[in-house]
């Protein structure tokens, strides 16, 4: 008889990750395309730029050394530095004018343990997160475990709607649970996963109703802005933190994981000074530090400037990624019309798509299947919804061009058409 | 007027940590001779093996791509292979006879990550953890965040005693809390702070004791062994996996923080088959995964040697060191006669120093902050104790010799040795 094992409450709360599944799906099926993963450009992946810059960190003995020793909790001075200057000059403006210095900076393992971190040191069982829906499902798996209670707020081309968010607000005053209101997500950039970015315009309202909603106690808004230097058309958009005047409401989460190598797992997190103690101390708990060594390479490569040219090289790489993902739509769901919709992206690594209300793509159902027999692998769109949602939508995916190149991506496409045609 | 900020309780059981403490001190004197930090010895960083590796794993370009594309929450299959390989080679026997395989493995950011979700999958607020004190305080600060109560184990020369831990276990399941109790804690060689050993007859006690106790569900023993391998006299002692016959009960940390180099942040554990989902998961939702680079670049220091050739002169520098700081402790404390005493280890990096009990060795106490005016620096000994303890032996401290050169060693030793004559 094997014994029991008496688990914490929080592994009950966890649910079985989505990523788990697909990726199992990949490897029963060889030779399917994936376009579920959320894997970046294979080819392109830095290898000569990261050759360089460890050849540079480790040339002189006494720099070597400091990378391979011990650094601290928050992160190597010099990389939050660079950082600063690398944020203000996304911003287009001084350090200053964000109320920005490296004491804002926390480094960590990859933005999400900075996700999971805030989630931490905020949420009890029973607090409340609200974000746009949809939206990225592994932090919504996170706060989930976390147990909080996740408010989904509609989202339109613009990006998450402030007068709605207004209202769940008012809904939740009226029921007598402002106090458990702990903060507002929100992929900001390129959305995971529909590929839209949060307009300008509402990124002053919802800040404003994050300082105006801030009745008994602070409500924090948690910019994730992974996907931000992955723009192909357009100009940037200036961050919430542009609009969080005294820097007291705004925490902005970056990584260098889509932008140059997920493989470094690096990723950093800008906070008010009053998260900062609580975030460092539970950050001690967990790691007491993420790898300094890369962190000195990633400083390195800020500074030496390989890091902007990669991402030029990138950015060139994934506009013409994203021209042939739009085409190749175009081409085949073209014929059903209105039936089929999708979004167009000027960044990214992500469409998405609408089918018709009598398609849904759930995972096991009709179309996922069909498209697992010809060989195609998409995001059933439900993930990236709050499974405690009333009326989940059932007809959406998420099509990622990151990772297959430009004839698989055509020949996914074309899977994906086939199988739309088969059942519609 | 600043708005509050609504914590989670989590935050509440935080405290603060006494490293950082111990490095304000260290930042406020300047000039100080720090026997305090738990940082290796700084010339010995591997500087010239790991730009070797880096070569290695980035020359062909296929293989550097995939060290710098995202891993699996897990770890890199590689080096978890290469581990189970490590670890059957330090036990003196072939994988299978520790029930051993790479799916056994998991890979983590230090071997505190990996130490932490072992709390966080088993741990809910009240439940219990036995540890033999003193202990790590980090790692029993982590523990305290998460609510656990921590019952102290006496230990003496041979480590933990097996007397005192079925006693422990048998009141309280008299106050009928089996229950709660959820795994049993040990740094098992050259413990941090003591640098002594838990004996190999008492490993066998304690695996029977945690099997003969696991009455209504299984009960886990969680060794850490983070200095294993820096061992500078005497035979390798078994891990407590060798006397874990069925693989359920023993959980292994080990890490490549202090036999190779802490900036690389890469630890690993051995877990029962029983818990690896839990923790994939909650890893899941900390960064589904460690840095992918890292772990290449570390799978390559086992395969080429560079790993095990680094050791080898660590060893010997060590062990230099040991010799210097126990012949300076002898030279300097032996006018003190036995009001004095301090363990001998034959590894790690730490010796423990016991006053009589009229010197406390508290922080901001008398002793304290005449070493601070001297210039010298080390952890007081109270903060291996769990707090919650009734009566925290006050009379001891650790003395680190790991960071800080021969000649430093023996200034610090001097000045310590200058204190106590003025008090004594």
């Amino acid at each position: 008889m094997t014994l029991s094992v008496r688990f914490s409450d929080r592994v009950g709360r966890g649910g079985s990750s989505p990523i788990s599944y697909m990726m199992e799906q990949g490897v029963a099926n060889p030779g399917i395309i994936s376009l579920a993963a959320g894997l970046v450009d294979q080819e392109s992946l830095p290898v000569e730029e990261v050759r360089g810059c460890v050849e540079r960190v480790l040339a002189e003995p006494r720099r070597g050394r400091r990378a391979l020793q011990y650094g601290t909790t928050d992160g190597d001075l010099e990389i939050r530095q660079r950082l600063v200057e690398h944020l203000a000059a996304l911003e287009g403006c001084l350090p200053r004018d964000l109320s920005l210095s490296p004491d804002r900076l926390i480094v960590g393992t990859g933005s999400q343990q900075l996700l999971y971190l805030v989630g931490e040191v905020l949420l009890d069982p029973g607090d409340i997160v609200l974000l746009g829906v949809p939206t990225y499902f592994v932090y919504m798996g996170a706060l989930e475990s976390l147990g909080a209670r996740i408010v989904p707020i509609p989202t339109d081309e613009e990006g998450m709607i402030p007068e709605a968010l207004d209202e769940a607000l008012a809904r939740i005053e009226q029921s007598r649970e402002l106090e458990r209101v702990k903060f507002i997500y929100d992929v900001s950039y390129f959305n995971n996963p529909t590929g839209l970015c949060l307009s300008s315009r509402r990124r002053q309202a919802i800040v404003d109703l994050a300082w105006r909603w801030s009745k008994t106690h602070r409500i924090f808004i948690v910019e994730d802005a992974a996907y931000r230097e992955l723009r192909y058309r357009g100009e940037d958009i200036p961050s919430m933190l542009r609009f969080d005047d005294k820097g007291e409401t705004v925490l902005y989460a970056g990584t260098f994981s889509k932008p140059f190598a997920p493989g470094l797992k690096t990723g950093y997190l800008v906070t008010p000074h009053s998260l900062r103690t609580a975030l460092i101390q539970q950050k001690g708990h967990h790691d007491f530090g993420s790898s300094n060594f890369v962190q000195h390479l990633l400083a390195e490569a800020l500074v030496s400037g390989e890091y902007h040219r990669h991402l030029g090289m990138l950015r060139e790489l994934y506009r013409r990624k994203l021209e042939v993902t739009l085409s190749a739509i175009g081409e085949q769901f073209a014929p059903f019309g209105e039936r089929v919709q999708w979004t167009v992206p000027d960044g990214g690594l992500y469409v998405w798509v609408r089918l018709p209300s009598s398609i849904p793509t759930s995972a096991g159902g009709d179309f996922f299947t069909r498209c697992l027999a010809v060989g195609v692998l998409v995001v059933p769109g439900e993930y990236c919804y709050p499974q405690s949602m009333p009326e989940i939508p059932r007809g959406y995916f998420r099509l990622s061009f990151g990772f297959q190149d430009i004839p698989k991506i055509e020949e996914g496409v074309a899977r994906l058409g086939k199988v739309l045609r088969e059942m519609m």
